[in-house]
């Protein structure tokens, strides 16, 4: 039997879970027999009110906290670049408001001791009642020390076991795009795989996985020289493009790490006179606003990101109020979907020289 | 003789502000000699402690808020193309967390009673020290608000006449790009204006201000059919050109009221087979990390948004702590310059047919 919740004990008392809850915060605005009921229902199912039910005896902040993992780059460099996470900041804040929860946004760098600290006093103090944690490691030392202190959260991004998550589908993300180049006639397909820090992050290990699945599924050869790393930025897009088209081997299509890596890709392209679809085809990655009006219109694969962040807001707040057991995980990988455009060619290897 | 602050206090009794603010807050703490200096310097100045500084009785949460006003647009539609607010986002994050504040993240719609309810307690319950408001008018109910409450708060890219604000340059820069243009050879230069639930925002006149200038300087007539709107979305940049182009005046450059909507000018012209810059010149606003990477390189104007950011974050903490005196106004213009890419051609006029 697994650990009771306070809506297994509402089901046996015959009460709402707002009423245990009650009990369990402010026992004095519960009538005597109601309480009795509900207490004696609590001893039957041996149940045992989880931290976060109990940390409700303090006034709940109604703030969750977003928490980004930043590495090592605790410096204003690379900055401006992060307003990727924008889109999920919004979507994040939208969210939270329709909710009445206050949302609460943080940078996390493990390497630095100050920003250590402050994470620290944000979970003892209790100054929010639960985080989202958008990590890219799963050894990341917050999701070791949340753990242990039993503090509600969810990862936003990464599956990690013994966690509630939301992440995307990223090797069938991947998988369907290289699948769909393979079989419109691409012969030579390139993985610019998103690298942070020098390390392969678990997601694009994920994405490889899917490209070599793919690859070998159509009979093409995994080569070395046309997996080429990139960080998450348009000029690292451009200086891989440079790279691939100096390399042992042309590629026929590149398969982009995000987006803006693919608009680097496209300005390398077009730099080189290299006509695109025609001789090179490109997907990007996350089906941004501006993948339609970049010349050509670029192939790419979308994210149900207000979806995710529902799925992780209304995980987080079940785990707060005590609804969800602890070990009733919520793990969902989201499917992402192919949006072809201009940059693979709307009709195929037709179009092909 | 203006209001007089902690600062001057101690100054007057040789100590340290960061004494004087114990001796509001915690008098206890400070030994009996120097609290009483200090006593004789308050009356000597006849010091009233700020409400911000009388609020620092309570333990300061220290945590600021970023409000975003997003008028009318309560619902999830267009919350993706907000995303632009990404990048001040993290900039606010990254500040804050430097100072060891938290931050918090509300958005605040002016005719949805929950969103008004919520920065309501949000300001009375002291939850936060102060906030950093993204207004778009000077009417925001929301200032006068902040103001009758007397609640530490600064705004953020609008002048607004009794508030502290940092604000781009906006006249300035629409000017210095339409006389670029103009005295490198363009005539019939156009102005998409942007625009939020119809109306033109003050910030947005301020540019027409400056385009009207421009143009009156370099003699050129202000041609209405010039002047098209758009909001601030790449499909709307894409449609007003298309609009230009089908208009009884043909444009030979046009500014764009952000390069979101530039990429959607670059497409439609693009579309058309008009050639940029030879037979169209083209300038964002914004000086986007993508701008370098359209095709052709989009030609934009740069605002120093994190050092905006750095003296808002800094004016505010003042306010908090009492170190600035109510009536001392921060109010900031920024000046924005003009980065030239490929896209107005970057030896002039020379490469036009």
């Amino acid at each position: 039997m697994g650990q009771m919740t306070i809506k297994d004990v509402a089901r046996r008392a015959g009460v709402s879970f707002q009423t245990v809850s009650l009990v369990l915060n402010h026992p004095e605005k519960v009538a005597r027999t109601t309480r009795e009921t509900i207490e004696a229902a609590m001893r039957d199912l041996e149940f045992v009110p989880s931290l976060a039910a109990r940390s409700l005896r303090k006034k709940p902040s109604r703030s969750i906290a977003c928490v980004f993992s930043v590495g090592a780059r605790a410096d204003a460099s690379g900055l401006m670049q992060e307003a990727d996470q924008g889109g999920l900041l919004q979507a994040f804040a939208y969210v939270t408001d329709q909710h009445g929860y206050t949302l609460v946004h943080r940078r996390w760098c493990s390497d630095d001791p100050d920003s250590v600290g402050r994470i620290t006093s944000l979970v003892s103090e209790a100054r929010v009642d639960g985080l989202v944690l958008f990590a890219e490691r799963r050894d990341d030392p917050l999701i070791a020390m949340l753990q242990a202190k039993r503090f509600p959260f969810v990862i936003f991004g990464l599956d990690t076991p013994g966690a509630h998550f939301a992440m995307r589908a990223e090797r069938d993300a991947v998988y369907e795009a290289v699948r769909y180049l393979a079989r419109t006639g691409s012969r030579a397909i390139s993985f610019l795989e998103g690298k942070r820090d020098g390390r392969r992050m678990r997601t694009v290990a994920e994405r490889f996985r899917g490209y070599r699945e793919a690859l070998a599924e159509a009979g093409l050869p995994l080569r070395d020289d046309l997996v080429v790393p990139c960080d998450w930025t348009s000029e690292s897009g451009h200086r891989a493009t440079l790279r691939l088209l100096d390399g042992p081997v042309r590629p026929d299509a590149i398969v982009a790490a995000d987006d803006r890596v693919a608009f680097g890709v496209l300005k390398a392209l077009h730099d080189r006179g290299i006509r695109v679809p025609e001789a090179i085809r490109v997907v990007g990655f996350d089906n941004s606003i501006q993948s339609a009006y970049t010349i050509p219109s670029l192939t790419s694969i979308e994210v149900p990101t207000l979806e995710m962040v529902r799925f992780a807001f209304a995980t987080l707040v079940e785990v707060i109020e005590g609804t969800r057991a602890p070990d009733d995980l919520a793990q969902r990988h989201f499917p992402t979907r192919l949006v072809v455009r201009e940059s693979t060619g709307s009709d195929g290897r037709a179009q092909l020289s």
